[in-house]
């Protein structure tokens, strides 16, 4: 299985907008996003005019949007927040979409060169994955890299890669009482790697910079898990981490692989974490029974796509989740009906 | 669970010599191995006689001790080549063991420091593994680390680490046909992390640069797979990598960790790959038998020590491995006879 070579034209570089002024974000990012068509989302409970920079090729969609195509006034809290990026991976027709949060900045590399995390995640996506049996050099199919002696020769080909997980430097993705317990804690050590995520291993994706293959597995990226007290916050959140976890879940059940690793985002500060905290964060209680429940479901063999791996996770949501908390049920039902859109408003014609 | 203090005096640097001459390497390596025992065990097929640089706290072992203590010649050929470093894990009484192969030399980071690998392997024995869920940081126990948003609470105390894999830059540990194909390609990546590799999930550890808790698992590093044309260089054997196996189930059955990334040594060249691939590698074929075996080996409830998980391994060895090959039968009863050695020598006071 070689690199595919990809068109930009392949590429949606999607952005949920939770801030209304996106001209700075734009502008610093112009150099990498420029050749790529671009979709932003506005936050649906954002009140403020939403600010672009022109010279974008770009989709702008907002509440308005949000509400023809979901068609239903109860639907749309499904997009609120950071959620807001779903409604754009909803719309994209492309094979590949990238997706950063509108907090990050560019990153350098050891030798401080600009890091474009486009071609990077490409990259990842591109070539192979090797969730079979861990390469202790890495991705083996980085410039440079090898399969070490004993990997066996069978598994060396590899399969497809539909996730690609970003990493942070400065302010890294971590929940709001460990940010409050070390407020002045950064993330500075710029680890040079990218790896497959073993097969049947569980993991905390983060939304904040991620590449995905949409064909593949887009309808598995989807917002279900919303708590009560979430807000405008990474820390607050933990709806990426549901998602991914329903990402890996399909992934492991398909035979295809989830890479971790390059590339970075430079993650700045948003928000007092401390204040976050005083929420009292429902993720640190939600996830004791989340991860035992995600790494001991297996799906059946007639489920083949991600459409049918996501109706039948649901259905389990609801059966073994749902009785513990009702936040599981509502999530349950969400998944549901993302599928329900996935295949309406994914099929149609792009919404421009 | 802290990290623990410990004392020099608890640790033994293993070294397996395969060269006659080992005063350069042990004059190379000097800043850091002087402060502690040294067990230098010289390949029992080595006809030259073995020089050692002074001034080291070492004990010297050779064919006449192994016969010594294995008491029987047969048996002696499971110490032959790189495999004579069992016999000092055999001899030690130190709860660590850090072994390096004697065509290393020291390496260098990414700021230009020697990069002291007892006190690496120190640090990811002592500090504890995450087998049972991905942190995207990599290991959440290095310094300017921590457990990534997601991570369940209750799985963040970690286990105990039983084996630390170090790596290598400059020639990587590659196979014979790998090594053949590109001559000329050398790793020069340093990737500045170390991870806990996910419960379940098979590696190959390679034996150039290790260290492992002898305590809790070295009745598993072990002789047992020789292969037939096996030479006196690394990419000719599977010895390492079998044994890795065995010590990653025996890991997974009893709750415990593994880690793979720093630190790293330089690696020599040594031979002649091209020359090696004329022997027409036994690895590459037995290796497509070994994978699947492991990956699927549960063991009983029964087995609560490594030394019960190693018989029960030897047993599914012989009854599912044995009519594959007879490679696989001899290792079988390479591992009984390694435990009924361990059970004797492994109890008796130290040969000086």
């Amino acid at each position: 299985m070689a690199q595919v070579s990809i068109q930009d034209s392949e590429i949606d570089i999607v952005i949920g907008a939770v801030q209304s002024d996106l001209t700075s974000f734009m502008e610093e990012w112009r150099p990498i996003f420029s050749r790529y068509h671009l979709i932003i989302v506005k936050d649906p409970d954002l009140k403020e005019e939403l600010k672009v920079a022109g010279g974008f090729n770009v989709n702008v969609y907002t509440k308005s949007d949000i509400d023809r195509v979901v068609g239903s006034s109860s639907s749309t809290v499904l997009f609120s927040g950071y959620s807001c990026c779903y409604f754009g991976y909803l719309m994209s027709r492309k094979k590949y979409i990238i997706s950063v949060d509108d907090d990050c900045s560019l990153a350098k590399d050891n030798k401080g060169d600009m890091i474009d995390i486009v071609s990077q995640h490409v990259s990842n996506l591109t070539t192979p994955a090797t969730p079979f049996f861990f390469n202790t050099l890495y991705d083996p199919y980085r410039k440079g890299a090898d399969f070490v002696r004993g990997y066996p020769f069978s598994l060396r080909n590899g399969v497809a890669c539909a996730l690609s997980c970003g990493l942070w430097l400065n302010l890294a993705d971590y929940d709001a009482p460990t940010q409050a317990l070390k407020p002045g804690h950064r993330n500075y050590r710029y680890v040079d790697a990218v790896l497959t995520v073993p097969a049947r291993t569980m993991m905390p994706v983060s939304g904040v910079n991620i590449g995905f293959d949409r064909e593949l597995v887009g309808p598995a990226l989807l917002p279900a898990l919303r708590l009560a007290a979430e807000g405008k916050f990474r820390w607050e959140t933990v709806e990426d981490i549901w998602c991914g976890m329903c990402v890996k879940v399909v992934c492991d059940h398909m035979g295809i692989g989830v890479k971790s690793g390059l590339p970075y985002v430079w993650r700045e500060e948003r928000g007092d974490a401390v204040e976050s905290l005083k929420k009292e964060w429902e993720g640190v209680k939600l996830m004791e029974e989340v991860v035992p429940f995600f790494q001991s479901l297996r799906l059946s063999k007639a489920a083949v796509s991600a459409e049918q791996c996501v109706v039948e996770m649901a259905a389990a949501v609801k059966e073994r989740l749902g009785p513990v908390d009702p936040v599981f049920a509502r999530a349950a039902d969400a998944m549901v009906n993302w599928i329900k859109l996935w295949k309406v408003a994914g099929s149609q014609t792009a919404v421009a």
